[in-house]
C-alpha cells in the first residue's frame, strides 16, 4: 500500500482518475489546447476553453467536424474493398509477447491447409512480425491499377504488412499515431485481397490507435469477432482483462481465448542435466541411468514444468468469470517457436511439431466460434 | 519469396516506400490533409494540398507553429522538475513480452536496495504492469501544492503509473496518440520525485508516442541512456534492431544490451517427467532412480534446455555487430516469474531466486555504463 514518508495525509487530495470516455475519432487535434472539447461537440470553437486554439477558427465553423466525420466515407470504402470477404477476425492480447503473432500466422497456415482462401494483414506498425513468421522477409508489394497486392505464401495464402514497405528490415518506424492510422486505412482500403474465405488481422499489443483505427474503418464492413491470445500469469492476464474490457466497449464480439505457454513441455534430447553445486555436466550420465533402469522411457519421456504459473486460475478461470468462451491451452514448446522462427507451418509433418493438435485444436475453435460450419 | 499467381509482373508497380523520416512534434495535426507539410513548414497553410484542411487558417497565420513549439516549453518545465535527479535511464525494447517492465522493476529494487534514492516512471499507458511488479496495485496518487506525490514502495523506492488512476484495475485505456501524450506530460511535468540518484522510465513495446514523447518532453533534462531488454530468438531482435535504430536516431546513448530468457533453468524438483506414450507419470519412479543411483545429485541437480533458440547467435553477436555493449544473459527462470508476478524483489533472500546473480550483473552493468562510480 507504499510507505507514508511522514506526510501529513490530510493535506493531501487524491489526484482525480482519468477519463476512460472511448473517442472513436480523432475529435481532439494533437494540436488541441488541453481544455479541447472535441471538434464534433456543439461548443467546439465557441468554448472559453477553445481561446488561442490554433483550431478555433475551423472548430467554428465547422470545417473540423466536417472533416473528422469523413472517417465514415473511409469505412464505406473499406467495406466495398472487403466485400468478397467472408469473415473478419482480429487477433488481440493486451500483452506483447505472448504468441498473438504467432497465433496469427499458424491459424492463417491451418485455415489455409484446409484449403480456405486466406489473407493475413499485420497492423503492427512498429514491430511487424508476420513477413518473419510467414517466411515473407524481403518479399515486396506491387500495385496494379485495382490496388495494392499482397505477398502470396501459398495460392490462398496472402499477406500483407509494414514488413513489406521498409527500405531496410532493421529501420526502426518512428510514427506518432496519425502516421501509423494512414497507413492501416491504406492497408484497408487499397489492399486487393479478392476473394476471401478469412481475413485475420494481427493487431499489436495495447488498445490505442491501431485498435480503434482497425474498429473505426471495420464498421461497415463488420468484425466477425476477436481470438485473444494470453499466457498464464496475472501480468499477461491483467492486460488481457483490459483488451476484453476494450472489446466489450467497441462492440466485437469474443471468439474465444487461448492460453499459450501453458506450461512447458521438453523432450528428453532437448535438454541438458547439470550438477549446479560444481557446474558438472552430468547429461550423459543421467540419459546412461534412465536407459540402464528405465528402458521402457527411453524414446517416450518428457518433462513438464509451469514457467509462468497461473497464480488465480489462468485463462480458463478468467474465462469462466467474465463469460467468454475459452478454446484451450497450447503448452511452451521450443518446436513451435523454431516453427515460427523459420517462418513454417506448425502443420507441416516435417518439422514435428509436438503440440501441433493443441494449436489444431484452437484452429477449429475459432472456425466453430466464427460459425463456419460448411 | 511469395508464389506469383501468375499475374504479369511487368505489368506491376512496386508500392513506394514508407517514409521514414523521424518527426518529434506532432507537426501533422491528427485531422490535418494527408498531404499535409506540417505545421512547422515555410509552406503551411499555402501549399496546395493545404486547400479545404480544416488547420489552414491557423497554419497560414503562425498559431499552428506556435502552438508546436510550445512543446519546447514544456521541455523547460520537465528539466526544472527533474533538477534534482541524477541520472534518467530509459527501459526499452522493440518487442513486448520479453521482460521490459520485470527489468524496470528489478532494477529499480536493486539500485534502491544499494541505498540510492529511486524513482521509477511507467508509461506504459495501454498495458501498465509496474503496479503489478511493485507490489502495489490499488494505491493512489495524491497531489499537494507542488505537485504529483509518487507512490513509495520503500523510503527509497517512489512509483509513478496511470495504473494508480483508473477506477478500477481492468479498465481498458482506449486512448490515440495525443491523450497518451498528455499524460506522459503531466507525469514528467507534475510528480514530485524530490532528490533522487535514478529516475528509471519504463516504456511500452513499440517506437511511437510514449517513446516520441518521453524523447521529446526531457530533450533539456537530458537521458543518460537506455537499457534495451531482448530475448534470444530472432523475432524478438528484429524488433531490438529496430529499437537502437530509434536510439540512434534520436540520441540516445545504449547503456546496454540484456537477453532474457536465455536458456531454462529448473532445479529438479520443478520438473515432473511422464511417459508421452503412455500418459503415464513417472515423476516419483525417475526421481527414486536418481536418488538410488546417483545420490550425490539429489540435491544440486538442475535442468536446463533452450526454449527459445538464439537463432543468429543471440544479443551478444547482435551487441557485437551494432557496436553497443552487452550487459549478460538472464535465464527464463520461474523464481523471477514469481517474484514479479508476488510484486516483490528478485533481491529479497527469503524467494530463494536461483537467477539472482544474473540479475545483479545487470544492475551493475547499468550503473557502470551509466558512469556512477561513488
Amino acid at each position: 500500500m507504499g510507505v507514508d514518508r511522514g506526510r501529513a495525509r490530510r493535506a493531501r487530495e487524491r489526484v482525480a482518475r482519468v477519463d476512460l470516455a472511448v473517442r472513436m475519432r480523432e475529435d481532439v487535434p494533437a494540436n488541441a489546447n488541453a481544455s479541447c472539447v472535441g471538434v464534433g461537440d456543439e461548443a467546439a470553437g465557441k468554448a472559453k476553453g477553445c481561446e488561442g486554439c490554433p483550431n478555433q477558427a475551423a472548430c467554428a465553423s465547422g470545417a473540423a467536424k466536417k472533416a473528422s466525420e469523413e472517417g465514415d466515407v473511409d469505412a464505406l470504402r473499406v467495406a466495398e474493398r472487403l466485400r468478397e470477404v467472408k469473415r473478419k477476425i482480429l487477433v488481440l492480447s493486451g500483452k506483447g509477447g505472448v504468441g498473438k503473432s504467432t497465433f496469427a500466422a499458424q491459424l492463417a497456415f491451418g485455415l489455409a491447409r484446409d484449403g480456405r482462401d486466406v489473407g493475413l494483414l499485420d497492423v503492427d506498425i512498429c514491430g511487424p512480425s508476420v513477413p518473419l513468421m510467414l517466411g515473407e522477409v524481403g518479399s515486396e508489394v506491387h500495385k496494379s491499377n485495382s490496388g495494392w497486392s499482397p505477398v502470396y505464401v501459398e495460392e490462398n495464402l496472402a499477406v500483407m504488412s509494414i514488413g513489406f514497405l521498409l527500405p531496410n528490415p532493421d529501420d526502426a518506424v518512428i510514427w506518432r499515431g496519425p502516421r501509423k492510422n494512414g497507413l492501416i486505412k491504406q492497408f484497408l482500403g487499397d489492399t486487393e485481397w479478392g476473394a476471401l474465405d478469412y481475413l485475420i488481422v494481427d493487431a499489436p499489443p495495447g488498445t490505442s490507435d491501431e485498435h480503434l483505427s482497425v474498429v473505426q474503418y471495420m464498421k461497415e464492413a463488420g468484425v466477425d469477432g476477436a481470438l485473444i491470445v494470453t499466457t498464464p500469469q496475472e501480468v499477461a492476464m491483467a492486460d488481457v482483462r483490459k483488451e476484453l474490457n476494450f472489446c466489450k466497449k467497441t462492440g466485437i464480439k469474443v471468439l474465444g481465448v487461448v492460453e499459450n505457454m501453458s506450461g512447458l513441455r521438453l523432450a528428453l534430447d532437448a535438454v541438458s542435466f547439470v550438477n549446479e553445486s560444481s557446474g558438472a555436466d552430468e547429461t550423459a550420465r543421467v540419459r546412461e541411468l534412465l536407459a540402464t533402469h528405465a528402458p521402457d522411457l527411453a524414446e517416450s519421456l518428457g518433462i513438464h514444468a509451469e514457467v509462468f504459473a497461473p497464480s488465480k486460475g489462468g485463462a480458463e478461470a478468467m474465462c469462466a468469470q467474465l463469460g467468454v468462451p475459452f478454446l484451450g491451452r497450447v503448452p511452451l514448446d521450443p518446436t513451435i517457436a523454431r516453427a515460427a522462427e523459420q517462418g513454417k507451418s506448425v502443420f507441416d509433418p516435417e518439422l514435428r511439431v509436438a503440440s501441433v493438435s493443441a494449436v489444431d485444436a484452437v484452429v477449429r475453435g475459432v472456425v466453430v466460434a466464427a460459425g463456419d460450419t460448411a
